[in-house]
């Protein structure tokens, strides 16, 4: 059954649990037959363990990563994450807007918007194009203001504490 | 590869995306072949997208839930929501402790505890039971200060906005 009432989430804050969230928002839809893309930003480095598990989903679910190891350059970042980026927010659009999906995913990218690999302008106006057919979530800490007024749901996870403080560094199946 | 440093993570907080990061940890740690467990609490009336997503990641994964359709009552609940909330503890402990699982996740423990249904200090002492093989996962609101004093990771979800009070129902594919 197709989607109805498509609405935009919000994924923001400094805790953990953002990209996973959305994770699960991507396999409970699989399980009731809905296509699903995620788009994410700014995430070279991998595979990781969701590209590894959503092989296990296919057709229904499939993650594009986008971006290089390591950290984008502020404020001004490096022609080559910009191209990488907008390449990825071109495959958005077209998934948003082209009728394959029900459930679009772009993770990673209020962070893309803060490193300014995306103009907020260009998120805003695909916020607006989005078809009441399609369920949009959007991830990444420092959530504009203007994405969060133009967005239905907006949930903070907020790092109350964080075991990474204690020195235990990021794991295979839990982290990545 | 086994998990070495096994955490304690909470996620609480009156936001969407508890259970969800949860499922989203689940579907992450079997693309690295990790064992994993979800035990839902309170959570009768299903099944539920989850429920029909994991039998794709069968037998990595394994989605048990708990409980009766509709609300628990408070403050002193009904003999029988003890009766099954109290199985399903008994089958979380084995499952901490048994060395079958990697990952273990109570979903909704936070809420059995508020709702009278399992008595806090017993969490606790699985929580110090605990052996440094597994990982596990405490989902819902409201969890104590003596819980999230114990664990090692907190994230408190909080709603700034949510489509409910614009009178979206809980859809299938979505929310459950």
């Amino acid at each position: 059954m197709p989607l109805e009432q498509g609405q935009i989430q919000v994924y923001t804050g400094n805790g953990k649990g953002k990209t996973t969230a959305a994770l699960g928002l991507a396999f409970r839809a699989c399980g009731r037959g809905l296509r699903v893309l995620m788009i994410q930003f700014m995430k070279g480095g991998g595979p990781y363990g969701e590209h590894l598990a959503a092989q296990k989903l296919a057709p229904l679910l499939t993650i594009i990563p986008s971006g290089r190891p390591g950290w984008v350059k502020r404020p001004v970042p490096d022609p080559e994450d910009v191209e990488l980026a907008r390449k990825a927010f071109a495959a958005a659009t077209a998934a948003v807007t082209g009728g394959e999906y029900d459930l679009v995913i772009l993770d990673e990218i209020n962070g893309a918007l803060s490193f300014n690999l995306i103009p907020e302008e260009e998120l805003l106006a695909l916020m607006k194009l989005k078809p009441g057919s399609v369920e949009l979530i959007l991830t990444g800490r420092d959530a504009t203001d203007g994405v969060m007024a133009a967005a239905d749901l907006v949930t903070e996870m907020k790092e109350i504490k964080h075991y990474y403080k204690a020195g235990i560094p990021s794991r295979e199946g839990i982290e990545k």
